[in-house]
């Protein structure tokens, strides 16, 4: 369905967007009322609705100066009413602190096509752990 | 769509079937040609169809005595030819040195209809990392 796909890509472009602007209320306005997130820190899942909390967003955005979210690789597929995106995301910015940021990490976006329009009922972010005896998450990997 | 929802979740119940049984060409029997999987462990991303690989699971699944795949929080949507099912996956058994593992981790599975089939054309799989500048792998939650 090459329109659903057209529509989920103009979505996530408007997303990331909005992250980059630091816009809490635009980046959560695409996800659903009910989203279950599987985020980068504990917990295992974030409670139905939790990702969608624009205070959260706009915290965890007011702890950089600048942020950037590079796309790649980027895959859509979608039907009629359900669609998913795979892709790895470099976020990339320099913290409140002076720190700077730069980590890759996978992104897999689960649409849900409601009221006529595409909506992320559920997303899933995460680094690969080094299976070494350290468990350590592989944050210097490049794609 | 409640049937193609039905027909997902006989996929995924056949599927942990394969790997408790370590019936590795069973289990990669679902996954698409192309499937492309974010794994626990490093790379970022599989390369296409790596997944897929029988001799790849046959020597995963060598590893342990014994295994078992608990699914918990299993949800699931479906449209007409693509779906996508999240839960939390509770891997516990022994390892043929005797180490006994226990690990709960996320699972997301983007699903596309071909050949009349459901078959897994993505697969996410994580555990989240701590925060605390420890960069460790949160490997002792549990929901």
């Amino acid at each position: 369905m090459a329109e659903a796909e057209a529509e989920i890509r103009a979505l996530i472009d408007q997303r990331i967007g909005a992250m980059r602007a630091k816009d809490a209320a635009g980046a959560t306005a695409y996800l659903t009322a009910d989203v279950v997130a599987f985020e980068l820190a504990p917990p295992l899942a974030l409670a139905p609705g939790a990702a969608a909390d624009v205070q959260g967003l706009a915290a965890w955005l007011s702890g950089f100066s600048e942020i950037e979210i590079e796309v790649r690789d980027l895959a859509i597929e979608a039907g009629d009413c359900v669609g998913f995106a795979r892709a790895l995301h470099h976020l990339k910015g320099t913290r409140t602190d002076g720190r700077p940021v730069s980590l890759w990490m996978r992104s897999t976006l689960c649409f849900r096509r409601q009221d006529g329009a595409w909506r992320i009922a559920h997303a899933h972010t995460s680094v690969p752990f080094h299976m070494d005896g350290s468990f350590r998450a592989a944050v210097e990997l490049q794609p």
